[in-house]
C-alpha cells in the first residue's frame, strides 16, 4: 500500500522537526518545507538518511507546485517568540496572510486536511482564566505583538472561511507555551533564558515582579495533542493544547537555579509593553475531544531539556 | 510647478470615488484603482474626460508598478458590507493583507505618505460606549465577520509595522457608519435597504427588537476628517472619523417613513450572529488632532440621499 504523505511547513523548527518525527514513526512520508529564518536544519539533520522525508528549503509565501498527492497539510510555519517577530515583523505577518493561504489552497488542490497552528496570543493579555476556545481575547491591534498576534487571528479567519466556503477538512490547534529539545537557546522566551542563565552562571533576568504566571507543555505532550487532533476527530473550531498547570515566573526562576544547582542571583527588570500578565488553557475540549492531557511532569520535561541545553552550550562554548 | 499625484485604491467604490472628486477638486493629479469587484465605473463616469484623472482597473493584491511619482496612497479598497464580505471572504481578506503590503512596499518606494482605510469594525462586539480609540476591541475570530474585522485588524498592525520598521509616513482611520451618495442600493446595510424598501412601498426590515443603534456619518463629513488627516498633521495611531449622534434602529425606520413619505410597515427579523448591538464614535481625538467634528445635520444628509436613490431606482425599475 502506498505511504500516505504529510506536508509540515516550519519542519525545521522546534515543534515542526518533532512533529516530522512523528509522522515519520507513524509509517507516513513526509515533505517538510521551510526557509530557515528561524527554523534550523540542525533540527532535522538526523533525518539526512531517511529515505521517507524529503526536506525543501521553501518560503512558503511564495506558492508551491507538487505532482505528489498530499493528504495532510500542519501549517506550522512561523516566528513564534517575541525576539524574532519583533525582528521578523513583516515576514512574521506574511506567513500568516499569504502562507496560509498559499497552504489552504494547496489543500484544497489536493484534497488534503489542512492543520492552522495557531497559539494562546489569539488571546492577548485576557481579562478570563482560564482560557476557553470561545473567549474572543484582548489584543492590541497595533502593539508591537501585533505583527504576531493578528497574523494568526488574521490566518484562523481564513482558516474558517475556508471550511465555510470550500467545505475544506480544516482543523485549528491553539498552542500554548511549549519547551523541550531543540527549542532556540537564544529565542528571547523565559524558560530558555532561565536555563542558559543558569548554567552560565549569569543572573536570571525576571520582568515585572515575577508575580505573572505562566504554563508549560512538554512538546511531546504538545505533538501528541496535535496528532490526535490531526487523525482522531472531523473538528474545525479551535482547540487548546496546553499545559494548565500554571507557575508564576519568580517560582519557575527558583526552579531552574534548584535543577540546574546554579548559584546565579535573580534580577528584576521592567515588564515589556503588552506582556500578557497571565495566561492557562482550559483544555477541557482537548480532554472531551481527544482524551487528551499533559502527561510528563515539568520536573521531568525540565531534566530533558537541560540535557539538550549543555550540549548545545558545550558546542558553542 | 507639478502637480502632486495621489493614488487611491477603491477609487470606484462609494467613499473612494468622493475622494477622488476632493483631490482633484483640491488640484491633484489623481491615479484610481479599483477591481471592480464591488465598485462601480458609474460612480467615476462622471470623469472621463477630467485630465488630471487616470483610472487603472487593477487587483491591488497584485503588486503594481508605476513609473511615475506619487506622494500620496489613500489605500480605500475593501468589500465593506457584511452581504459584500460574505460573498466575497477571500477576497476580502486578501485585499486587507496584501493589498495592504503592496501599497505600503509602493508607498516606500515613492516615498509617499500612506493611508489605511480602516473600520469601526476592528472595535467588534464592543463593551465600552462611546469608542476610543484606545479600545482593544472585541472581534470573534472565526465568525462570519471575521474575513472583514480581522483582515483590518491585521493591516492596521502591518501599516504600524511598516512606520515603525521604515518610518513610514503612515495614517490610519477608522471609518464608522457613513452614508451618501452612490452607496450602493443592494449593498444589505440598513440605510440603502430602509430606503429602498421605503421607495418600492415593501416593509423596512429591522433585524431584533430594533433597540440597537447605529450612528451614520454623512459622507462629505467623512471625507473632510480623511482629508485633515492626510493633509494637515502627521498623526500615526487610529483616528475615529464618524458621526457620534446615536439613533436606534427602530427611530431610524420611523425617520426614513416620515422622510420618504412611504406607507410601508416595518417587520421584524432575528438578529444575525455577532451583530453589534451598539457603535458609537468617541471623536474626542479628531476634534483635538483635526478640529473636525461632522457638520450635515442627518435630515438633510438624508435628502441628499435620497435624491441619489430616488434616481436610481428610477433608472433600473
Amino acid at each position: 500500500m502506498k505511504r500516505k504523505t504529510i506536508l509540515i511547513t516550519g519542519s525545521a523548527g522546534f515543534v515542526g522537526s518533532h512533529l516530522v518525527d512523528r509522522a515519520l514513526s507513524e509509517g507516513f512520508k513526509v515533505i517538510g518545507l521551510d526557509n530557515l529564518i528561524t527554523g534550523s536544519e540542525e533540527n532535522i539533520r538526523h533525518l539526512r538518511n531517511e529515505p521517507n522525508f524529503i526536506f525543501i528549503e521553501h518560503d512558503v509565501t511564495e506558492p508551491v507546485v507538487f505532482p505528489d498527492d498530499v493528504d495532510y497539510i500542519f501549517h506550522f510555519a512561523s516566528p513564534a517568540s517575541p525576539k524574532d517577530y519583533y525582528a521578523l515583523p513583516i515576514e512574521t505577518m506574511r506567513v500568516g496572510s499569504e502562507g496560509t493561504y498559499n497552504m489552504l489552497n494547496l489543500a484544497r488542490e489536493k484534497g488534503a486536511t489542512f492543520m492552522l497552528a495557531s497559539t494562546s496570543e489569539v488571546y492577548g493579555d485576557p481579562e478570563v482564566h482560564p482560557q476557553q476556545e470561545t473567549y474572543w481575547g484582548r489584543v492590541n491591534p497595533i502593539g508591537p505583538r501585533s505583527v504576531y498576534d493578528e497574523a494568526k487571528r488574521y490566518a484562523e479567519a481564513m482558516t474558517m472561511a475556508y471550511k465555510r466556503l470550500y467545505d475544506l477538512d480544516t482543523r485549528i490547534v491553539r498552542i500554548f507555551n511549549t519547551y523541550g529539545p531543540r527549542m532556540r537557546l537564544n529565542d528571547g522566551r523565559v524558560l530558555p533564558n532561565f536555563i542558559t542563565q543558569a548554567l552560565k552562571g549569569e543572573p536570571l533576568t525576571v520582568y515585572g515582579d515575577g508575580s505573572q504566571t505562566r504554563s508549560f507543555c512538554y512538546v511531546d505532550d504538545l505533538i501528541e495533542g496535535v496528532w490526535r487532533l490531526m487523525m482522531n476527530v472531523k473538528y474545525h473550531d479551535p482547540v487548546n493544547i496546553g499545559n494548565p498547570e500554571e507557575v508564576k515566573i519568580i517560582d519557575f526562576a527558583r526552579e531552574i537555579l534548584e535543577i540546574t544547582g546554579s548559584q546565579s542571583p535573580i534580577v528584576f527588570k521592567p515588564l515589556p509593553q503588552d506582556d500578557p500578565k497571565r495566561r492557562r488553557p482550559d483544555i477541557t475540549k482537548a480532554r472531551q475531544l481527544l482524551n487528551w492531557e499533559p502527561k510528563v511532569p515539568r520536573k521531568e520535561g525540565l531534566r530533558r531539556t537541560l540535557q539538550y541545553f549543555k550540549n548545545k552550550l558545550h558546542l558553542y562554548e
